[in-house]
């Protein structure tokens, strides 16, 4: 299966929180991504996602798993604000690398979607997404998923070869 | 005890959501009132203190309860501003009236907390307030209660008889 | 409503648990009763029914609500015998009265379904019922009841006046 | 860390339910065994431990991962019987194998903790066991374990390869 997943789009990010002079895709090549895509005033992301993948990144803080946010505003832009998701990400104690998704040109009227949503075709917030060890896309949930399955997709992504020539983080 | 509970104090406004023309403790008067202090962008009051006034909503929707929200924002107020609060209304569906606590002169500047919440000494969010239908402040907790007690708290109050002279809604 | 209550049928009980000297609906007379049946092997209830009841039990410890568990035993009895009862209640630190619901003649050969289950026509377990102060059936329900609704019923029978003649424990 | 487990100590049973002809852990050889000691009356385990063994059984389904009960009485015998628990199995829809601990001689009188208990040093029930691929004990756990790292470590398990000579189930 694993041999046939396609590689994982590149993000379109228009700023960065928790990370130092931004980050890619590329960058962690090598390494398991789990990204969770959010929009703050999202009543199932706040409740659930968030949680969630502040589970993750406690139970899974001993290895190299790479866990990232991505905030997928397509609606009520001026109430998701970046300067209002520095306050959630302060509040809700998320250390974790947190990007926002650029919309063409930097105007939401452009296309109700940001790029990488569009990028990744989400279908609504929360979404998850895991990317393998060789950047390949291997799984994309639009809604809950268990935290059952997903600790053990994630593991079952860690305990695979990394590609050769990728450096490790 | 209940004899020996102080009025509840008045509510300082400065907008409301969902009461056309607004709303005072003094026109519930005769009514038991559950009134929920929170701010949109308090982990514990998106998670657990507005989800279980939704369901104190439905529970009691058969009764003349009255329920109230109030949006105590005491830091980061440019991310919880009122346009913002009515977004996150509108996700969450909050059908029940809400309303911005005052700060004096509408300066956050002026005082940090807002002067509802100073008339009642909260602590903090969430904050829960029974007033009874003689207008008494006989509960406030500050942090969580447990479904099962509220639901009795509730109850309680809803079953004592009206002061002489009020008019239920 | 409540004026179109029929009286609770009374129990038949072979043996009590927790009760010097046993039992009877009448002996309650002036009080609430929350009775909950149950079997010790039936997954809903030891998973949910019969920890809720020992939160009602603790949430009310400080009301003249009485608390009563009925063993309702229709099916596999050699497993759920008296004797297994007990060490379930030990275990589960039950420590209000319970009874075991009697089969005519003590032979559950006689008829599946004891006669108290029989009485109060239950379609299985778990079934929770609540008496008023007046002796009355106010509710029962099969299945999974909801710790805000749970704890408002239970109020507002407990803020109903006792009928007059009658005895409050 | 694997090079230095242990072997898991083999079972002692003295009746296998939903396993004809028995089971044993050497039989088991090239899989990972989940193995989840309880006692069919001890509230933590019909409240936690076996609706998540259940949840595990379901999430693993499509992997060569064995889930086995250990039915570990080390107190009130009688009301744990095998014939108890094969009623509690059904009742609980549990259709892996489940082993009765054995007690020497069949007496539990001879010594409190049946022998697989004492061969594993368990202190009580729950009791969680993960074996590995190559039968070294790789965990073990009293008390309840969260599902996200449940899932990670099943999962980083059954990554692992089989033992050179092994035969996957």
């Amino acid at each position: 299966m694993a041999d046939h997943a396609p590689p994982a789009p590149g993000w379109s990010v228009s700023r960065w929180f928790n990370a130092d002079g931004g980050l890619s895709l590329q960058a962690l090549h090598g390494r398991v991504v789990f990204l969770h895509a959010f929009q703050m005033l999202c009543p199932a992301c706040v409740q659930h996602a968030v949680p969630q993948s502040l589970k993750v990144a406690a139970a899974f803080a001993n290895t190299d798993l790479a866990i990232v946010g991505l905030h997928t505003v397509f609606e009520h832009h001026h109430a998701m604000s970046p300067e209002a998701l520095q306050v959630y990400l302060h509040e809700n104690r998320i250390r974790y690398p947190v990007g926002v998704d650029a919309h063409r040109d930097d105007d939401p009227g452009a296309h109700p979607l940001p790029l990488t949503m569009q990028a990744y075709a989400m279908q609504g917030t929360p979404t998850l997404v895991l990317v393998d060890r060789a950047g390949r896309l291997r799984r994309q949930v639009f809604g809950l998923v268990d935290d059952l399955r997903l600790g053990a997709e994630i593991a079952t992504l860690l305990a695979e070869p990394a590609p050769a020539g990728s450096t490790p983080g």
